[in-house]
């Protein structure tokens, strides 16, 4: 059928990037052994996932979940053409990365000044200026790591209360003066509607333009996919997503739950759009870590439905 | 925040039709005693819905959870300023709903051959037939009781799979023809995405104009809430739903769970749009919904988190 107004700017093809490594783990109080973690890579892997988080270079001492993303970063990075990222919070973290030679670090930048503080202990503009230093080390050591800055708690904040778009622009506006190479928003507590992200999103398009690379949503409150459609309508390609929905944020209480992987997955594949993503292996991925979690929630629906009969000869679009 | 092209057709109010009475208990076992169904509905009437789907006129034996359906019509129609509507089958149907004076009858009008004979025994050519032979009637008699088709399985079936947008596209022109005062769209089974509601409903739209007043769709598979919000970028302002998410259709495998009640309210207020709906009645209905039907699967979201801090102080928009 031909395209609406609104479906024009559908793209044809979207990452979906995996955050259960890394999101999800952070957030249940269960260690996944690492032989655990390199199964799950290898088997997103095999399922056509090509850019995956796979843990975080903070203190073991305050997510003893991530303690062997060092480890669990040199297996990702003996698979061809994967794409593993990792989360870091300073500029030590961020030297462990270029150390490590990640091809990609994400650095969270919250645009709530509470969240910030209890997050990283510093406020918002005092970790722009971390990031300026992030990106002088960087020019100094001659790494190759990319740094993209995922700017939280963008459509609202558990401890704050509203966060006014007006500061989200002028911290995107800010990391981009600082040298960072591209920028995501994130609904890290599930505050976010589908008007507020086609609001939101536009506005830092028309200031980031190319550099906006992701939308990072969770589903706390149902409304993610919804969000996600907001955000496809206006040409964004990427999302994040968890295998299971499992997900949240250590200092964001009653956060809980990414876009689950599957259920994105289902979404696109019956818009035509590509993901590359093999759904069956996604189910099967699933079940496994759902088993390597047992006990913790998950989440999700599509595993529980099954496809519809229509798209049952696209499930490998 | 100003509107963007994505967000300046939403409609500043929107009617939340319940469907629980109706689309939901007909899809579970328990028979819910008339005396609750009262108390259902003047509860759902304090916390400010207005149009709500009271029962069917079916035989009793295919549908004992609806036996009562006259008698719990004739309690809505005590209530001031409530549209209470019915769905009928047929002629037969159509006839007792008009001698109860209902406001507006509900004629489903499946587009997937398949289901239309499942479901009715009837091709949807003869179901428009049928269509015809009600709006003679009712010029015959001269009820007042208005006519709404419900295109069902608009977007796909469980039982015959794809279903032609070009079929419902046909079928609409055809009850208009046949002199129905609205038509709704329905994906009964779970089957739509946002891409697909955002096209059909553009196409029907140039066919039906302001006679398509309405978009029914189920949660089967987490896409619920992103379809309502396809339908609301082109403008549709009543949708229907379900409290505690209930609802399906016997001669639909597989089909479970409309859009709750309660999480589309959550939506709607968020983004601003007027119900006229008392949220924290809205979630004191669903638990005693839930105790009623005691056993049985209900669904939705945002029961279980609460309403994001941003918004408590909007909850009753």
């Amino acid at each position: 059928m031909q395209a609406t107004s609104f479906t024009e700017n559908l793209p044809r093809r979207v990452v979906v990037r995996e955050m259960g490594l890394r999101d999800g783990l952070q957030s249940v109080a269960t260690i996944v052994p690492t032989a655990a973690k390199i199964e799950w890579i290898r088997a997103a892997y095999e399922a056509g996932q090509r850019e995956i988080e796979v843990g975080s270079f903070v203190p073991p001492k305050l997510l003893p979940q991530l303690a062997d993303t060092a480890e669990v970063l040199a297996f990702a990075q003996t698979l061809p053409g994967l794409r593993a990222t990792v989360l870091v919070p300073n500029l030590k973290g961020a030297q462990r990365a270029m150390d490590a030679d990640a091809e990609m670090m994400l650095l969270p930048l919250s645009a709530s000044h509470a969240h910030s503080l209890a997050n990283l202990r510093k406020a918002p503009d005092d970790v722009v200026a971390e990031i300026g230093h992030i990106r002088a080390e960087r020019d100094a050591c001659g790494a190759r790591t990319r740094i993209e800055v995922g700017i939280s708690t963008a459509f609202g904040c558990t401890l704050q209360g509203p966060v006014d778009p007006e500061e989200v622009v002028r911290l995107v506006q800010a990391v981009l003066e600082a040298g960072v190479d591209a920028v995501s928003l994130a609904d890290t507590v599930g505050y976010a509607d589908p008007a507020m992200v086609s609001r939101l999103f536009e506005r830092v398009l028309r200031v980031a333009g190319e550099r906006l690379v992701c939308g990072h949503f969770h589903d706390t409150r149902g409304l993610g996919l919804a969000n996600v459609f907001a955000a496809l309508q206006l040409g964004i390609a990427r999302f994040d997503a968890c295998t299971a929905g499992i997900g949240g944020c250590p200092h964001a209480p009653g956060a809980s739950g990414n876009v689950a992987t599957e259920d994105l997955t289902y979404m696109l594949h019956s818009m035509g759009i590509e993901t590359g993503l093999d759904f069956d292996r996604l189910l099967a991925l699933r079940e496994r870590v759902a088993q390597w979690l047992a006990g913790e929630p998950t989440h999700g629906t599509i595993w529980k439905t099954g496809l519809p009969r229509t798209m049952k000869e696209v499930a490998h679009a």
